[in-house]
């Protein structure tokens, strides 16, 4: 017998109702959330010295396109990088706010697939979804998240604090979303000039991983903790290498040198970018979407960085009147410019 | 000679410069407002033994009609709409974030006019804006709003504390926001038939500031402080007085009594009730966005209430099984119903 996919219609139920059906799965676990979701607001008490405050918002076609991206991902994706935020401060995430703007294309079912990602990014970083808004749209589906997270006074690490002879290092690997995103962009084209191909994506699981459910800086977070290393500064890389290089220059006050060859890439990121005929460190610089963190520890730490698992030093801080810039190996300098992702221009 | 209106590109400036430009005005105030915009995350230092948070995602052509909502006060309005939700749980507004998606329709002065109506809010209700979003759209405006306020616990009020024999209370009046629209929408259908009409506003600026530049509940919130009354449940009017005493009511499991004639409804509102032949009572108990608080207080407050300028008693609570019922002049009793305002089935 043919299994027939249910579809509820939004409608059907109501605004409340829905809520209900998909919340209902959630359950708080923080101490800090002392009510979720239910009333005017949800109510935090508040744990440690400080909290930290993050939003992000979703379009669709702008930040995703569901033809490739699983409502299930892209629920998991959504409070992904509102957490790698939080960590990139040096704070722990604890609790997320979602609001839902939907069009009449998606029924009940497609929103608990939404939700199923959500629900699986909150139970895996251990925090509490405590409210939101929902409603309909005319186009396409809307994602707004903020997320709040704790720290002590003294663990809150900034943009601004990278001092000269800092070592810069990376977590991971970069350009690996990038270049995902360009895999799966090439199959929906080839796709749609013929809809009786499969796509090709054998043997790129890595690369699509990394653009459809990537992770945030937790891991990274608790092996500096655990190593007793608070980094100067930090930011996570959302829009490429070279922009948030900047952004720890400018908000610092300082120049940079990165070493072309120090920057970490994956093995299908270089695969995929060959393919494609792009340089895989152009990849790396200006692909964005990688949340790895970017973050600058004082020279007396390097051998401690040096013993933590996935961590890369690809260069030092200088003095500001020296600029930022770019080391290939033949020791070129190429200045940084920051070509990272542009919601606007992109348009 | 002519003045032209300038109008700058939001591409032109990118992400990075539009939100320098739209943020530079904005100061931050609150000594609980440790980083503002600038960094991953704004850094709170929390004050008092809890803090609330709420959301609400405003969409164009759901929520908001550009045509006849200028966008200095739809600025305002996004950030009192969650100011309002904060009140209700009787906390004390201190920070939002505020994200907005925009399509190429918008030129960076229309932004600026939009946050020139956020800083008004701000600057009123003493709140900090210290972070958001900003990105671009492909339909219309998106506006996402989180505001977060502060409060001591034994100060807090939820939508379940109500106990039998408590007074039910509200402030201001009601559903003269819902007849604001009507005549909004009316006079924009007679535009669009003749576009040569002037809209035919005079005498209503009150009904039409209610829709346009609603208020929150601090003035309620300052007065029932003064007055040492705590209420036992609280909620903000957002869908009509109906849906939302039946969330009390729900919440706290009880039944209530209201009397129709003691729902406060503001002159001008009647007036264009009759105009539109719609019994002014419905704008009231079924019209949505007053903003008015509803609440509930110890009979034993009684006296007291009645010294608090602009508020009106309406009703009582009962026991759940007598339910929840209007009571007519004549004595009729009228279940209630909510009618509110739904996003999903307006569509």
């Amino acid at each position: 017998m043919d299994e027939k996919k249910i579809r509820t219609e939004v409608g059907e139920l109501g605004e409340f109702k829905l809520i209900d059906r998909l919340t209902k799965p959630f359950e708080t676990k923080n101490p800090t959330t002392t009510v979720g979701i239910g009333d005017d607001c949800a109510v935090i008490t508040p744990n440690g010295d400080k909290m930290v405050v993050t939003t992000d918002l979703l379009l669709e076609g702008i930040h995703f396109d569901l033809t490739y991206f699983p409502l299930k991902h892209l629920g998991y994706k959504a409070v992904v990088v509102n957490l790698s935020d939080v960590y990139a401060m040096n704070a722990i995430p604890s609790q997320i706010t979602v609001s839902i703007g939907i069009s009449k294309r998606f029924g009940v079912e497609d929103l608990e697939e939404l939700y199923a990602g959500i629900k699986l990014a909150c139970d895996r970083y251990e925090v509490d979804l405590i409210g939101g808004d929902t409603s309909s749209s005319y186009t396409g589906l809307t994602i707004s998240i903020t997320a709040i997270g704790h720290a002590d006074a003294k663990d809150i690490v900034y943009r601004n604090g990278a001092q000269i002879n800092d070592l810069i290092c990376v977590s991971g690997n970069l350009g690996a979303a990038y270049m995902g995103l360009q895999l799966l962009e090439r199959e929906k084209r080839v796709f749609v000039s013929n809809s009786n191909t499969a796509p090709q994506l054998k043997g790129y699981d890595y690369i699509l991983e990394r653009i459809l459910k990537p992770e945030a800086g937790r891991k990274t977070i608790n092996a500096l903790r655990e190593k007793g290393i608070t980094p100067t500064a930090m930011i996570d890389i959302s829009d490429g290498l070279s922009s948030e290089l900047l952004h720890i220059c400018k908000n610092s006050n300082k120049g940079c040198r990165v070493y072309l060859e120090r920057i970490p890439i994956d093995e299908q990121t270089v695969q995929m970018a060959n393919e494609f005929g792009i340089e895989p460190s152009i990849a790396a610089l200006n692909g964005g979407e990688d949340y790895e963190l970017l973050f600058t520890v004082p020279i007396t730490d390097a051998d401690k960085i040096k013993t933590v698992e996935g961590i890369s030093i690809i260069g030092h801080i200088t003095d500001a009147a020296k600029g930022a810039f770019l080391v290939t190996p033949s020791e070129d300098e190429v200045m940084l410019t920051a070509q990272g992702w542009n919601a606007f221009t992109k348009e």
